[in-house]
């Protein structure tokens, strides 16, 4: 792909929702959380007894393309998955659901996140004679469940989490009960939610429960599992010790804006995060910009807060999906540009103060600066409002190697060349904080500072 | 579908560069100009000996999945379409280009626009014996250069001319020369550009320009064919009298911002006609926003004249496409809001002020007022940057019929209460077109006023 | 393909059963005729009012994959059309039925032949103004029946077909007709059977109106043309002078054996073929094999006539279609194999006596001939149950150019070298219309003898 | 689908050849395995470091569509899958070959045949904690490996065999080593070739060898692992006491006939259960013939046996797949017809004589039967190459539920009434055995005396 981002690994939801059509609500539910992965997606529903299971390669749309796609999957309670797409480990096996037999029936499992320690467990399963068909965390947690031979599937659950360390939200499903499941320090999001005439979801996003009409009740908390069957919900807190360390880019760059993340609106904190960045790096200019989609808010905040007139300096094409044909080597210049498009009436000439939400390898940004220069601008200011990304992230975010992060490598003046813009700054970790309105214990800042609260574990 | 609007029905393209891939660059261009067509997509090359056509049903990434789609399309000069979806003609077989085989060889056609008198000029070919295989007013062309027996491409054009009339931007190829041809009236848009390093392009938008790296020159005139092969570019004015009477939708909504329609930006455009609402309707309210995406823009320019703060109030899903399960009867009221999902947390309690820019039959800004109310607005003003819809188009808009448009059939103070706004305002004719920057006489009114310059005809 | 054989262009089917369900049982005959083409399918229905087409590439399985592809067509009368694969012109466009619309309406048409004065016939209306979208026959006779100004359908096709020179059936659809014409020699077959409670079907071999149900009644004739409406069914003779030469390959290779032709059943026909060559060229071997599928009925009559043992010396593989990945430069030699296995324990140290139908370019002859040495045969005899094929067919048979038939540049005692055959022997021209019991005025030969009934034309 | 016919599970395939294609030679052999399962296909390649499984539902052909399909299998050995199709627990997750990663590395696991005992290990390893995915045999043995900690591969299925009891040939392959495992009885088949060249192969049939140029060295024997890796081919003979009772349907209906199993050409055999049935059944009548494809050869040689003529009293509808659209209740009479026509010109009036491998439930010869009759048919006498099937297979056959066989309820005299034939006749065990050339102690006759080598285990 043409823009390099820090990319989410997935989206998660659940439903408990008997004489409802859980299937077609899933289905809804997985389009509003599509933007958290468009690698794979699947549904599974059981119906007391039997647990049925469809997942494929692909969009939501493409996975189930019609109405016949969602007839097998007839219950009481389901639970969906969307992935994210990686060149790596790219493959059905990997898609989710996870759907496992073991002695006490059938569970499956969808998941978001990233376990430090998942090389040390598997080879620790495999030690005891386990095999693997899969590499996702899902079939690691299945492993630990099914090994706690006398305990029902809730105590197993809570024997298993003490092995599981790093960053996670499960959603658990047997024949006849849905399970939520958050990390000590719920790095991943995960909501609580009810449907209107009874029953409960669980998702990612709370977008997800405004498209089926399911109204919100609370978050998950760190290290918390709520169980949700026939006996209505029930909460246990499975860690003896939790912390809050929720992952500062669902708010930056992963989520959908109207989602509410810890009853925080996405949308809103952006531009708070936009008019922080204009406090802390004021600059005079003649217009501001946004690079689409995820700085537009950003960018408004910032000119409202500067004075500003806030200004749509690109276009973004909304049609260029995985089949695209690619530029060859002669063409590749237009790489960006077919996706990103500067409207040249409006920046010519101009002194352009552009916002961007993140750096990652700065191979974008360069591109995108030059093609405002290529336009006409006269000057182009960055301001990216979020601090300068310099570690990699081990929960759950592919934010590529630590080397590869130009924040990483050099200085914030040397950045500013490299991309060839007139001045780069970067919000602080303070500024940051206090746009989303978080204590400097309620967030998980990892990549910016290098400090892993879940230590990373190499074999 | 869930959004009833306006539709816009095709978008054309032309190459003429030798030497380059011009099946590649045509499959670039299409991507720019897919939001004017999703139907169908094609592509039609000419060698100097042969012209190969590929065309099929879907958007552009559907029908050229892939670099080999494009292997068999090699030449010097292309042409491309994209259509877009209705439930009526939608058959491959009106898919374009129209490829024919005549005494002279062969040409291609791509067209843009609607002849009022199709029906008629039908019945006058089929009286002298023709056959028609689709619905498209390329087919009617072509049979009209066909019957000029002792002309060539150039002459027969321009003898055909004199027969067409309505609104057209059509894109011809011969084996050996691309050809570009507008209406009286050019009330649809074609553009002329140039490629770096030799070469011209016609395109309905120049977004398609920037996309392949070619240049902007001109605008084709009303009337106006211009022939470009190995000896260069020519023009010749066909008719012996022309006027202006561009379509103003091309502003309000069809085109793409970065795009520039008659040299006038049309983001721009977009602003102003919000400004200039603004000043003719003021109202006060605590924020103000616009349905995405074609009235972000425009709410923006009214924030900015109001002096209110503008907000994003709506967040629309991007992966909806075609092959969406659409709700069953019972969720229906869930329609709307798959696509389009309100900012609760920034329309709650608020007195909203949101910006459309058009109204057709009036169902969906009902649908989208209720949404914000049951999101907790407190008011909900409506401003619409154009004037009233109440005539049909005849110039290749979808505009439904007469009947079915709200502003036909009600007053502004009944709509308003009819889509349960507490305030209803549109632009007034004049304002649009001081906001455009056009004189009276340089726009197509026909669908405010009823004034049609080119008289529909019926058979 | 690995096999080279003579390639039949076509099947045509039509249907007038009001009450029926015309599409399905269209789908049904289209099946039972997918021998005769596997480029495209094709199925047209009228109402009475509208005629509704979807055609597309492909194996009817393809084009029609599930229950909902029929939806769309209701009606009273349908026709259908399967066409066959080659490089050159196969392409959508040409995919059948045709559909156009003209003075009076609309008609579809399904093709099977070749008109020998197609180039002149286009070029002659190309000349009057005439533009083609397609290289099909049926678009030429489509031109034809919308000249005739003042002609009913009927009145049109008459005056029609005296333009029309070379092998046809055409069947021919209006909102509310159904028309089955042949042309002056019923070359090409084309046959009328009678649906139990009412209507009429029309189809290029009789094994499609066993699918459906249908009863044989007798076969169009030579010059006429058969019209099926509400009125019943009337029959006209068009030309005034007709005569009979039915293909013979029809019986040899190309019909379904359990279709009879001109009432004569092909299983039986090629079996006595066998019998013939067995008489006319008896010889010692062991065992007597048979090329599948179309030579195992000739192989067992020769067996039975020279009261050797009939045996089944190749396996062939029935799921190798036109996705099959073909073997590279390397495992050429394993092409063939991979569709015909010889069964070793059956040849290896046998005189054998292999049976085959024809001998075109003689590359797949050689290459089998070769297997069963490998494969251990002490001798391979070739009897071929039909003459040499030294001329090419102009009448809707794709037999290469004549420079590349075998027969044409060599003696046959030339070509059982070049083949490796320890000996080959050919059915004598009499013996083969004997066997299929025609006398010499009754057959076309003319890609045994050159002499063509009607002359090839070029332009 | 139509016919009611046992079913074969699987064939499996595997190829150790470094400098080969082995993932191209893998795609042909599985095409000539075809017609043993259609449900879904795959291949996995090693490399020496890596397994790389491509798997999918659908026919070898369409898995892999294209040439790129395989690009990705690079390799020095390989093993195939493909499955056949039921309606019940036919999922993606069922698709083989299995890759699994376990302590020592990967394994990828293809198996034809059937465990009786499966229920139970599934349960046993389930109270061990263990997991499953699939319900496949291929999990099992893949779980028995893993859990033997200190044991290498070989090892560690000598150890696994002892647990499975049933009917298998399984093919494995580890990062460097391809192994090959028949159960104790040999009840399934798999065979040993080698390349020309170097390198070795196996397959459930000989035909597999013949398509990629293999020669056939030897039948694997019951109770043996073969291992082929980088130091050659060694054996191993895993069970203390074996047995032979190779299911005679292999023969009967199963294989390819021009496959040998056990050294002995299935077609000849074939030919030979003709004979002998004719010599235990003689009778008179005009015509001799065979239900396609499978009984052709049985049918030929009763007609030698009994000195009367054999016809083609059948065609058989090639291009009938699965997604054939069915009839409608209405025409279900015609469901049976599409794939199998009768040749009326052949049986009518006629004496026949049909030959047919064997009876299940007896629906589809009781339609057979009528469908002569109503082609004139004057008797039908039914002969039957095998004795009554009259119990379930539990060996990896679906032979229905024994209350279904319709021999399991009726004599002989009540069947040949039940589907209206004049006569009804089955082949003698004894007579059977003779014809294929085995001892009572070398062919599994469960199916016909209910005598169940392996006692099939219910949990």
């Amino acid at each position: 792909m043409l823009i390099d981002k820090l990319r989410e690994e997935c989206g998660v939801f659940g439903i408990y929702a008997p004489g409802k059509d859980v299937a077609r609500l899933s289905y809804y539910a997985l389009y509003a959380l599509q933007h958290r992965g468009q690698e794979s997606a699947g549904i599974a529903v059981a119906d007391g007894h039997l647990i049925t299971l469809y997942k494929n390669m692909g969009l939501v749309s493409e996975v189930f393309p019609n109405p016949n796609s969602l007839h097998g999957l007839k219950g009481d309670l389901a639970i969906g998955h969307v992935r994210y797409s990686t060149s790596g480990e790219s493959s059905l096996e990997n898609a989710q659901p996870l759907l496992v037999k073991y002695r006490r029936g059938s569970i499956a499992i969808s998941h978001n996140g990233n376990l430090v320690n998942g090389v040390k467990l598997r080879q620790s399963l495999e030690d005891k004679g386990s095999i693997f068909q899969t590499t996702t965390d899902s079939e690691l947690i299945a492993h630990l469940i099914a090994r706690e031979q006398d305990a029902d599937i809730e105590e197993a659950i809570t024997r298993a989490m003490p092995h599981l360390r790093g960053a996670y939200a499960f959603v658990i499903m047997t024949e006849t009960s849905l399970i939520g499941l958050r990390d000590y320090y719920g790095i991943r999001p995960l909501s609580l939610g009810k449907m209107e005439g009874g029953g409960y979801v669980l998702a990612s996003e709370t977008c997800a429960f405004d498209t089926i009409g399911a109204e919100f009740i609370r978050d998950i908390q760190s290290g918390e599992m709520v169980v949700i069957d026939r006996g209505g919900i029930r909460s246990r807190t499975v860690a003896a010790e939790t912390g809050k360390a929720i992952c500062i880019f669902e708010y930056i760059y992963f989520a959908r804006p109207d989602s509410n993340i810890e009853e925080k609106n996405v949308h809103l904190v952006r531009k708070e995060l936009g008019r922080q960045v204009a406090r802390e790096h004021p600059i005079e200019a003649d217009i501001v910009i946004g690079v689409p989609d995820s700085s537009i808010a950003a960018a408004s905040g910032l000119a409202e807060e500067l004075g500003l007139p806030y200004e749509v300096g690109f276009i973004k094409n909304r049609y260029i999906g995985r089949t695209f044909i690619q530029p060859d080597q002669k063409a590749r210049d237009l790489g960006v540009k077919l996706k990103l498009n500067p409207v040249k009436k409006i920046v010519a000439g101009r002194r352009v103060l552009m916002v961007d939400d993140s750096i990652v390898r700065g191979t974008t940004c360069m591109r995108i600066v030059q093609m405002l220069k290529n336009a006409g601008a006269r000057e182009v200011h960055v301001r990216i409002t979020s601090p300068p990304v310099k570690h990699s992230c081990y929960y759950g975010i592919d934010t590529s190697v630590s080397e590869e992060l130009i924040a990483n490598r050099m200085a914030v003046s040397e950045m500013s060349r490299a991309i060839g813009a007139d001045s780069l700054e970067f919000l602080s970790v303070e500024g940051m904080l206090s746009a989303v309105g978080f204590s400097l214990d309620e967030a998980c800042l990892a990549c910016f500072d290098g400090h892993y609260l879940v230590k990373p574990e190499v074999s």
